[in-house]
């Protein structure tokens, strides 16, 4: 019996490390018989892909299909490169349809063909359905296990069916319920079938009010709907509405996490899907594209201020309020482009139309605008003595912060259109874009009023 | 029968809105008739309370109660204020548990408390003991209701069990196993005690192979737990290891939404949970805390170049080169604490401590920082005839960007000691300290080697 989650520390991996090394068997064996599957993916994350087959080959079938299936995918596409087909066939067996096409989606074309020649006749059937679809509509995202009844059997016809798949362990909560040309009509749930007398007929009883989606729907918006409709699974059907699949909220929540995860390294202007613990020149080459693209905003920002020598010889207190500008100019950006990418990526709510949130936008900005100016008056003209470079400074600051605000709003809505993640509008992307106009406005006033 | 997600447009909208200002009862109710009661919750949001009242109490008590447990709870708190103690009652009455004892948190105290004297026995014990938790703790998040049964019972008396909870209306994919004190033993789905003879007994097939949580473990502990196991339910346990609650996983999908928005927020700078349709005022305040530390930071930078200003006016071109020092600052700092904050989030690996942590960070550092000064120094030795001016940025911006990556990875961390969510380390608040860092760096090499 195990009630708590299992804690991964550094003395039992130093310790396992150890026996790996010194290929003890016994125990390696030992110490993992009673974890869980879960537990022991987490501590595989640790070891190299061979040290990991050693251990994984030392459990059952059954769990190290299930380990497999629980790996992260740049993980699991390294581990499975030292099996071999004979090896990978009998787990793969053992997978959901959707959880085998996934791995064979990651390995490469040949493999996957000889695998898929030999998996079992059903499991293959589906496999190759599965295949056809893209990874991010509800068609790459559904599995083909599933619970069917016709309408028009009885309780206990259904039970029977529910006795042949159990077979295959799955895990479901409902029967979905088709007409005789298996389009979808509604569903049964679980808890209804054992209440309900044994001779009772499917269609006198199933809820007719369910949400399905098709095959092509994006797997983002397969998450809003099973979200809103506060689903545990959903079905999926085909352009004749006939039930091809059903996606569970597992699925979903792994979507979800991805789309945090890629947001995050978006709005942190990292270009490849990254982690601190990846190796030493993946992390450098991620980072390296948006370095350079600031550097080259620095260097276009250093020519053009050579163009205001003369002003800044004469002046040299207009240098000053150049991080002033630039910084404030950046964080309206991101305020403003942040603020939208959440409501793109809540789209729960109407469409208020451009102009509506342009103005609002503006609003805003031209209240905080106001707001900052006058405070950026007062101080400068209480620590500055040059009148002149106060007025200008206040002024330069108020546009920077109305173009900014328009600039934040409109870039993720011009992303969004192009079909990208709005998400790439933040960070780094909308920071050299205000600093770039941050100064051009900052010196376009300091030659219009000096 | 209804397949398809209900589309809002805007169309439906303003036909709707005139309805409401005709206050046409038979347009509204008709139109409402089959619509899924969680779609005429996103049409609510597009009212004020009044009318959004107007058109629940057209519903029926069930709708009714499902519309505001879905509505979100800041537009809830406005709505319920249009309440009355006796309106509320039948509501509160009908919902789980968990979503009731979430509204009456939201409620004023007193309206909260002659509430609950005058709800059901039942959910009237269930929502006093829920109330004592915190909301952000397994406790907070859990719903009392419950399938339990003693592991002595048969599969009829469970049956019978579980009809008498079906008249709740509940929904529910196991039965939880306890012993004769109520402590959690393990749990039976619901498709195993459909496939069990009616006479075997409970203890004879139950899983014990379960993951439980206790009341007080976090609510991120428990999105990674559910996550981690692939579980659609938890259930939770008191330090008696009693069986006290279960949380379900859509609870979960609402804990990672709101954690997901919260760290868009924090990586936006932006203090309050705002949204672009909130108010006007509501806007430009939850902008200006970072506006002004932005601006306090930018009339620091102004002050420490003033103490340069003899340096300034000699070589003007030093000024030129502060926005590309700047930029990179800011851009390496949210880069290092973007992929810290990334790995504090997913906590599906070993620490490898402080040290290693930070080497690596300066490695990837020192790698970056020679590729963009080499650049830089190349393009400067190219474009800027001076040689000396050339080596001092690009030396700067070496230790520039050393300096930020130290400061993006500890910043995070120390964040995250202290408490508070790491993601506040991103955005404004890394760019703010890198900017006043690179400023500082740069003039001290000026000073240096001038």
């Amino acid at each position: 019996m195990e009630f708590a989650a299992f804690e991964l520390t550094k003395e039992f991996r130093d310790r396992f490390q150890q026996a790996l090394n010194e290929r003890d068997k016994a125990f390696i064996y030992s110490s993992l018989e009673d974890v869980n599957p879960a537990d022991i993916t987490s501590l595989l994350s640790e070891f190299d892909s061979n040290e990991s087959k050693f251990v994984v080959d030392l459990l059952s079938l059954q769990v190290r299909s299930r380990i497999i299936k629980d790996l992260d995918p740049d993980t699991r596409k390294n581990f499975l490169s030292v099996y071999s087909v004979d090896e990978l066939t009998p787990i793969v067996n053992l997978l959901d349809s959707d959880d085998a096409a996934d791995i064979l989606n990651e390995l490469p074309i040949k493999t996957s063909e000889e695998i898929i020649a030999l998996l079992d006749s059903d499991l293959k059937s589906q496999v190759i359905d599965l295949l056809r679809y893209d990874e991010n509509v509800a068609g790459g995202l559904m599995a083909k296990e599933l619970l069917k009844a016709q309408a028009s059997w009885t309780m206990v016809e259904c039970i029977d069916e529910i006795r042949k798949q159990a077979e295959s362990g799955m895990k479901f909560y409902s029967v979905w319920v088709v007409d005789e040309n298996d389009r979808l009509l509604g569903s049964l749930p679980l808890q209804k079938l054992i209440l309900t007398d044994p001779n009772t007929r499917v269609k006198d009883i199933y809820d007719d009010d369910i949400v399905s989606v098709e095959t092509y729907i994006e797997d983002s918006e397969v998450v809003e709907i099973m979200k809103k409709y506060d689903l545990e699974s959903i079905p999926v059907v085909n352009v004749q509405h006939q039930l091809v699949g059903r996606i569970t909220i597992d699925d979903v929540v792994d979507v979800i996490t991805e789309q945090a995860e890629e947001e995050r390294q978006l709005m942190s202007g990292i270009t490849e899907d990254v982690e601190e613990d990846d190796s030493l020149w993946r992390n450098v080459r991620a980072r390296l594209p948006w370095l350079l693209i600031g550097i080259f905003g620095g260097m276009l920002s250093a020519r053009f201020m050579g163009f205001f020598a003369q002003e800044l010889a004469k002046v040299t207190a207009i240098a000053f309020f150049v991080p002033l500008i630039q910084a404030t100019g950046g964080n309206v950006g991101i305020q403003s482009s942040g603020l939208v990418v959440q409501s793109l990526v809540n789209p729960n709510y109407v469409d208020e139309g451009l102009m509506n949130r342009l103005l609002k936008g503006f609003s805003v900005a031209f209240l905080n605008g106001l707001v900052l100016s006058l405070i950026v008056l007062g101080s400068t003209l209480l620590f500055f003595d040059n009148n002149m470079l106060s007025i200008i400074v206040s002024f330069a600051l108020f546009c920077v912060v109305l173009f900014s605000s328009f600039v934040g709003t409109i870039t993720p809505l011009i992303i969004n259109k192009l079909g990208f993640n709005p998400a790439l509008a933040s960070g780094p992307f909308i920071t050299t874009t205000s600093d770039l106009l941050g100064l051009t406005i900052y010196f376009l006033t300091v030659q219009i009023l000096i």
